[in-house]
C-alpha cells in the first residue's frame, strides 16, 4: 500500500494544499479560499472537507494517511493549540489538532507558518541534506525559522527564531514594529532596505541611479548588479546588519547552513556575500564555516514542510 | 530491583563523580585525580575502574545500571566522540562513548561540560520543572547551556550555547579571547566586570569604596550592596550588556527562564535585577516574561547534569 500525507499551508488568502509520499515527492498541489466569516469557524470544515475529497478523488483509504501537517499564521503550542491568529479572524485558542483530527478522523500536526517554511526549506529545499538549518525570511519583516536535530525550535511561548527582533543597534531613533528599536527587521527587510537606502542617498549628492523613481529592494539590488556605486554601499550596510545578527544566532545555535528566503531574496546570489562576509567578521569561530544557500521552495516551503511535520 | 546511573563531571584536576537513582536521588558522590600523563590516556580507565568499584561496593549488579553520563572539557559530536579537549591532554579525537562501554559494559553517553552542567540545573537545580531553559556561566568567561524541551541544544560542531560571543559592542578597542571585538563575554564575565569598573573609574573621581583595594567581581557587587554609588553605576553598565545579550539569545530559543550562574553568580540576589530590567527592555515582547534564577548546584551541577544525559 502506497502511503500518503498532507500538508496544508493556511494563510489569510488561500489554503494551499499538498498530498505528498513520505519520501517528499509532491503528487498533487491545490488551493482552496480562506473563507474567514464566522470568527474563521468555517476554515478548518473547509480544509477537512478539501481533504476527504482529495482522498475519494484519488482512492486513498484512511488507513494509507500517515497524517495531515498545518501551519497557521499564529503561534501553536505542544499540545496543539492556536492561541490567536488574527489574520484568520481566530480569536479565541483553537484545538488545532483536535479539531482537525475530528473532522478528519487523521493525525494531525500543527505548527507556526514560519516554522513550518524553514522546516520545508530544511527538507527539500535549500537545506536539502542538513540537520541544523537557520531559514531567514527577508520579506515585510525579518523572520526566522530554526531548525535543531531535524527538528523544529519552537520556543516555549511560539516565538523561537523571531530573529528579526534582535537588537542591533543602539540609539536607532525608529521604532520596529515590535515596540522596539534598534531590531534587525528595521534593517534587513524589503522597508529596511529602503531605510537604509534614503539614509545613505541623504548623506551626500552622489549620483545613483536610485535617485531617480522609487526606491525599493528590488531598485536597490537590481542597481548594485549594474554596479551602482551608492547602491554597492547600502547592500554594504544591509550585509554588516544582517551578517552581525546571524553571526549572535549562530554563537545560541551553531547551525550549519543560513537559508536566506522572502521577497529580498529574488535578488539572488548578489545577496549572499555580502551577507556572508560579515557573517565571517562577527562570528565565534566554531561557526565560522556555515554555509548560506538561498531559499529554493518560494511559495511551497508551507506544504512542503507541513508535510514533514507528520513524518517527524 | 534499584536502579541507578553514574554521573561523571570529568575536569581537568578531579573528576567528580555521582551515583544517583533515576529520579534524581544523590546517593553517593565522590572524586578522583585526573591523570594527564601519557596524552590522557588514562583518564577513562581510572574513570571506568572507579565505577566498576562503587558497583562493587554497593552491590549494584550491571544489570541495574541504566548507563554512565559524562561531561567533558571539549565539544562531543552526536556520535559521541569528543575531538579535542586540550585540559585533559587529549590532543586526538577520543571515541569516549565507545572506550567507556568497553570499559565498563556499561551503556555511555557524553556531552560537553558547560551544556552538561547547564542540563544538572534544568533537571535538578535553579530550573527545576522547566523544559526550555538558558544556563548563563559567569566566571572566567561567561558560557551558555541551552535546554530545548528538556535536551541540550549542542550545535552542529558543538558550540551551541557559545552565548559569551554574541556581539554586544560595536568599535571595542580591546580583543576578546576569541579574537574578535565586542563580544558579550568582555562585560559580563568576573574580567568583563573589572574592565567595566576601571573604565568607570578612569571617567572622574566620584567618591567609592572601588578605589581601595583590588578590584574584583566580588569587591564591586559588596559595595553595590553597600550603596555605593560609582559601583551602582557599574553593575548598571553590566546588567545594560548583559540584559542585552540575553534579549537577543531570547529571539532565538524564546526560553521560559535564565538560570545565572558560575563565581559571579556567588554575588546573590543583587544581580538579577540589573540584569533583568535590561532584559526586558530590549526582548521581543513574546519572550518578556521569561523568569530569571540563580544557580542552585554550584560544582554538583556537572555530575547531575551528566547523569540525566544517559535518563534523556
Amino acid at each position: 500500500m502506497d502511503r500518503y500525507c498532507f500538508g496544508v499551508d493556511l494563510g489569510g488568502t488561500t489554503v494551499k494544499m499538498g498530498l505528498f509520499k513520505p519520501d517528499g515527492e509532491l503528487v498533487d498541489k491545490w488551493e482552496i479560499p480562506t473563507v474567514k466569516d464566522d470568527g474563521g469557524s468555517k476554515i478548518l470544515p473547509d480544509i477537512a472537507n478539501s481533504i476527504l475529497a482529495k482522498m475519494d478523488e484519488k482512492n486513498i483509504e484512511k488507513e494509507a494517511v500517515i497524517g495531515v501537517g498545518i501551519g497557521v499564521p499564529g503561534p501553536v503550542d505542544p499540545d496543539g493549540f492556536c492561541n490567536k491568529a488574527a489574520n484568520l479572524g481566530w480569536v479565541d485558542k483553537i484545538d488545532l489538532e483536535g479539531d482537525m483530527h475530528e473532522l478528519t478522523g487523521l493525525h494531525v500536526k500543527g505548527g507556526n507558518d514560519a516554522n513550518v517554511a524553514a522546516l520545508g526549506e530544511a527538507w527539500k529545499g535549500g537545506a536539502e541534506g542538513y540537520s541544523d538549518v537557520v531559514v531567514v525570511t527577508l520579506g515585510t519583516g525579518v523572520g526566522g525559522g530554526i531548525i535543531v536535530q531535524g527538528k523544529v525550535l519552537a520556543g516555549s511561548t511560539g516565538a523561537g527564531g523571531e530573529i528579526g527582533h534582535i537588537h542591533i543597534v543602539d540609539n536607532e531613533p525608529e521604532a520596529c514594529g515590535c515596540g522596539n528599536h534598534g531590531c534587525l527587521e528595521q534593517y534587513g527587510s524589503a522597508t529596511g532596505i529602503v531605510r537604509l537606502a534614503n539614509r545613505r542617498l541623504a548623506e551626500d549628492n552622489a549620483p545613483s541611479v536610485l535617485r531617480d523613481g522609487d526606491i525599493s529592494a528590488k531598485s536597490v539590488f537590481d542597481a548594485v548588479k549594474a554596479g551602482d556605486v551608492v547602491a554597492i554601499e547600502i547592500a554594504e550596510r544591509f550585509g554588516e546588519y544582517l551578517g552581525k545578527g546571524l553571526a549572535n544566532v549562530a554563537c545560541v545555535t551553531n547551525p550549519q547552513i543560513f537559508v536566506i528566503g522572502g521577497g529580498v531574496s529574488k535578488a539572488g546570489d548578489v545577496l549572499i556575500p555580502y551577507i556572508q562576509k560579515n557573517y565571517v567578521k562577527y562570528v565565534f569561530h566554531a561557526s565560522r564555516d556555515a554555509k548560506f544557500a538561498l531559499a529554493k521552495l518560494g511559495n511551497d516551503a508551507g506544504i512542503y514542510g507541513s508535510a514533514k511535520l507528520v513524518l517527524e
